[in-house]
């Protein structure tokens, strides 16, 4: 035993590090091959459980390495299943410098907190908010709308709720589609509003927000006494890829005087594209916006982010510093005011590292070829099943996302939708691809989501190709 | 442009990988020498913001090589500020691995979620709770926090408020000591119950929590028709690193029928000790636990873990799977139950892996060696500090915080301060240690923990020589 856990031999942990390195890097090299998708059980022998000896390097590479393989697909080219980035290899550096700073990005005065705000600031731009908004890099979208919800909720209740709590003040109710992602929801019910608090407006053909039915909604409740407090449309639903009529919504939110939340979890990236931008319009107008990094932007896993307009909302909302936290004005304790006081962490890694590392390499004009292409792809493979006598196109919305099923002529809705999963289900398990399933107008689909910047044309026609053979050969 | 954002040359990349991993190591070989902190300024000239054109690989690098010696100091041996740990080089293992994986932690059915199924399983045993609880590994103690709080907020209301919201329910109480972190006022806050819901008892002189006043607060509450739901005791107040009489809590617990949170942030490393477990008995009686890892277990930042004992409250409290989200019994939606079941988060990295392979690299008698290291540090410094006529011991618990200040006397409150904060502050300024400052009985405090496995004894004397000479210099 030494007397510290740093190496002993540091030309021996050099050794060790760059062979790991390379073990990953020849990894990385066969991403686009191989099956998409492994199934855990084969590589889980090799991870034994800690020990109150220590089991050393060797063991511990030996198993990390094992490991490699055996990922949730999303680094394949025809990973297509729920929303998920795929990362790049370059992010590795930033991963690679976070490590060695192992920063606590809570607070304190030092150039990783200064690096977020910068960032942070960056982002503000982005999207057109102004200068005095204020946010923060988190884990993923749905921390970012707990962080936008409560400030929302905080701001409306004149922030007595931090305090009190919510049982002696008005009853918020909020506002969002039915093809709303259920994490508004879940933040709903974590922050102590309720689940049924949040009022599911209907969506129309487009899968966008019905607008009259909001206005309708809001009106309804007012009358029944509750506080109506927000609106959370969604730029990009989780289902179709939808967006809602953001101007709008944020017109009526204005008129109301209510908080205008926007959830643009993957489709936040349209706004680095002159193709795409306008489908955003609206998106400015908002008090806060949740989306992501580690989706269409590729960002490795997890990095999302919350902006907020204004920012002394956010900050009222979150600060709470005591005696071992106090800050002052020189020294580490100084560079105020710190994240702590903006979301619900105190410590915190340093993943505003990986999003400014990938957004300054490839800048944001290669992201946007990214989104541009998997665009047409989602056209593309909406066009192969409009054409193809055996498929049925279930929705389109123009965007990244395209959901459709095997024929079913002459099935119940049980064995159509008992079919669609078995599609999908061989498909992964043969490592083909991986596309997921989801209910639209009620019927089990294949959902298709392409936010992947590593998919050609080619990978959607294996997919729709595999798709047909596994559907006839259940035809039978 | 390309048609991915995978490097086009694999050898250019991989010699780059490569020279930045030199880079880094170059810089961990020296993580004992020099200041121990250095302010932001300098370095952030070479961080331009993302722009619309790459700016490429080298610029990225180059930027990022530049952040190496400008973290916030917990690598260095003498960083005794707040509580950090100081991380290992490692663990740059498994933070290369995790890269390579990109695995989204949220759900699936992928070795990443398995793997953390069993780490917590390893944890549950730790703490010898039952093979039937559950739990997740968190971002930080604070989330951790959150966590938990809500299992016991939502098992309170029989899960009505999941839906319901807290409005129309009973109004709960929940009690912990005054020297509790404020992550548990904050969860109180986040979670809608309001932050005087939290009661907090008093504590002795040795910072314990009064379990008199304990029960006096219950029943008190009880009266005015409350419903006492939670005790939070400390496991390592951050103060003074006291501990809360555990098992007593616990018994007062189950006397009430209401849940019994322990705060174990940085002492839960006391489990892994022959020397030191004792000083958590009655941990084992806890409904759920929140600790950390990237405190004095040493993991890289963010890495913390809630574990609760019933797992099906804990998934009662947070599952909710829609269309797109559900469960199937085959391929890559099979695996279930899925985090995202247990906490607010979807998406997520894989922390469990950094995690993993620290415990398994070192094992739990390395560690514990850490632990018991730092122990035996912070009793010199607090015989150091007795011996010495010009310094003043304001708090020493025999763990491993201690709190001092220079001589005071002849000098009002404020003067004391104002000196308090001045050697703390040069100390950081100059580069020598870094020790925080908190507040013990009214007055300003020089605070170090040690959590750090590079410190040494000689640091604590290179300390101790520091605040004479600046205390001396001060005092004209
Ligand atoms: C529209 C939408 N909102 C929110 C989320 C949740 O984001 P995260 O997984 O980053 O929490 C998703 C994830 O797919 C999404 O598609
Ligand atoms: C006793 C205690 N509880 C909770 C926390 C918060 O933990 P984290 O920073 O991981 O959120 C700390 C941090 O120092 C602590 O010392």
């Amino acid at each position: 035993m030494t007397d510290s856990l740093d190496p002993e031999d540091w030309q021996g942990f050099r050794k060790r590090a760059h062979a790991m390195l390379d073990a990953a890097l020849d990894r990385m090299e066969t991403y686009r091959e191989g099956r998409v998708w492994n199934p855990p059980e084969d590589t889980l022998k090799v991870f034994h459980a800690p020990d109150q000896k220590a089991s050393g390097a060797e063991a511990t590479d030996a198993a990390l390495q094992e490991l490699f393989s055996y990922g949730v697909g999303n680094t394949h080219p025809r990973f297509f299943g729920w929303v998920h980035g795929a990362g790049t290899p370059a992010n590795l550096m930033a991963d690679i410098t976070a490590a060695t700073l192992n920063a606590n990005c809570g607070g304190r005065n030092h150039a990783a907190i200064e690096l977020e705000k910068r960032l942070i600031d960056w982002c503000l731009a982005q999207f057109n908010f102004p200068k005095s908004g204020s946010g923060l890099i988190t884990t993923g979208t749905s921390m970012a709308t707990v962080i936008a919800l409560k400030a929302a909720r905080d701001h409306a209740l004149d922030f007595e709720s931090r305090n009190q709590g919510l049982k002696d003040l008005p009853k918020l109710t909020g506002y969002t589609s039915e093809g709303a992602h259920n994490c508004i929801a879940r933040a709903f019910d974590l922050l102590g509003l309720g689940s049924i608090a949040l009022r599911k407006v209907p969506i129309d053909q487009n899968g966008q927000m019905d607008t009259n039915a909001l206005r309708a909604a809001i009106h309804d409740d007012r009358k029944a006494g509750y506080t109506p407090f927000l609106i959370c449309a969604t730029a990009g639903t989780v289902n179709t890829g939808s967006i809602d009529p953001l101007d709008e919504a944020g017109q009526i939110a204005r008129a109301e005087g209510i908080w205008f939340h926007v959830d643009a979890a993957f489709a936040a990236a349209l706004q680095f594209s002159d193709a795409h931008r306008g489908k955003l319009a609206g998106i400015e107008k908002a008090h806060s916006l949740a989306f992501d990094f580690h989706k269409w932007m590729q960002v490795n896993y997890d990095a999302g982010c919350v902006l907020i307009r204004n920012g002394d909302s956010h900050r009222r909302s979150f600060s709470d510093r005591p005696d071992y936290l106090s800050p002052m004005t020189r020294g580490l304790a100084a560079g105020n005011p710190w994240p702590v006081e903006y979301g619900p962490e105190l410590s915190r890694g340093f993943r505003a590292l990986k999003v400014w590392a990938q957004l300054h390499e490839f800048g944001t004009e290669e992201l946007a070829a990214v989104v541009e292409r998997n665009i047409s792809q989602a056209a593309y493979l909406a066009e192969r099943v409009r054409k193809a006598p055996e498929l049925e196109l279930l929705s389109y919305a123009g965007l990244n996302i395209c959901c459709f099923r095997f024929d079913a002529s002459g099935k119940t809705g049980q064995e159509a939708d008992a079919m669609t999963e078995e599609i999908v289900t061989r498909l992964q398990e043969e490592g083909t691809a991986a596309p997921s399933t989801t209910r639209i107008d009620g019927k089990l689909a294949i959902r298709v989501n392409i936010t992947n910047h590593r998919t050609q044309m080619s990978d959607i026609d294996v997919l729709v190709d595999g798709v047909l053979e596994i559907g006839r050969e259940l035809q039978g």
